[in-house]
């Protein structure tokens, strides 16, 4: 499969996938997966639209709990995978790469929904709403059988 | 949660998951994930039922090429996680710990599915076709908003 075909698919299921698996590494060396919201899913999450059509299509952005365990492993190795499928179409695109804590606060109102105050009692300026930016450097796309492999 | 309630819920999500997410950490030392057949599907894998039962419950067994890079990462580093979700159902069960390469041949024939020919062309002795095996150190249930531990 080649550049052209792929990225089209790479972003749609970015767009679609019901959610975004993140692993990270925790202080023992051992990976650990978890659930996050896929953010750029356009059904879930419409009025996000606007801020991920000015950035770059696989730019990742991931908000949590700042004392989450998550944030530990991160902080302490900032390497991870993230990983978006639909298994009963046989589709499922990796991305990995360093991960970092945002500390910009416009980019932390750009993301905020209105009902996270049941995650951040403080809102917007809650010191344990974190948000976490992926630039991946690796992207790896299975398509049915088709692969295509992207190294940033 | 408490354990009786928690190990149940752990039981039915493996044998339901329509894939399980595997993540490898690579050369240099970047996770990467990929969904892997989930043998345990009851439905999938209706005639696996037996083999699954006779062993415990928490013991993953993934087949997989031989000449695939996940094996080349493991070989590299034993150390991955897997991941089990019904993102609709906010319910998730994270496994992690050691893999291994199977060579025990009767293992290897009693996983072996007919069709499988087409992914291993010369069978079940095939030196492409891969057996692993992960006993878990640890799990980690996300049912809801519930939490579960386990440490092994």
């Amino acid at each position: 499969m080649n550049k052209e075909e792929a990225l089209p698919l790479i972003n749609n299921l970015l767009l679609t996938a019901d959610a975004a698996y993140l692993t990270t590494i925790d202080s023992e060396g051992f990976p650990q997966t978890r659930a996050m919201l896929n953010l750029k899913n356009k059904n879930t999450y419409p009025e996000l639209t606007g801020f991920f059509n000015r950035i770059d299509n696989f730019t990742i952005y991931f908000t949590t709990n700042t004392s989450s365990q998550k944030v530990e492993h991160i902080k302490n190795n900032p390497r991870i995978s993230v990983y978006y499928c639909k298994p009963d179409e046989w589709r499922g695109v990796m991305l990995n790469g360093e991960i970092s804590l945002v500390n910009d606060q416009k980019i932390k109102e750009a993301v905020w929904q209105e009902n996270w105050n049941m995650y951040y009692p403080k809102g917007v300026t809650d010191p344990d709403y974190a948000v976490l930016k992926l630039k991946p450097r690796l992207i790896k796309l299975y398509h049915q059988l088709n692969f295509f492999k992207l190294e940033l």
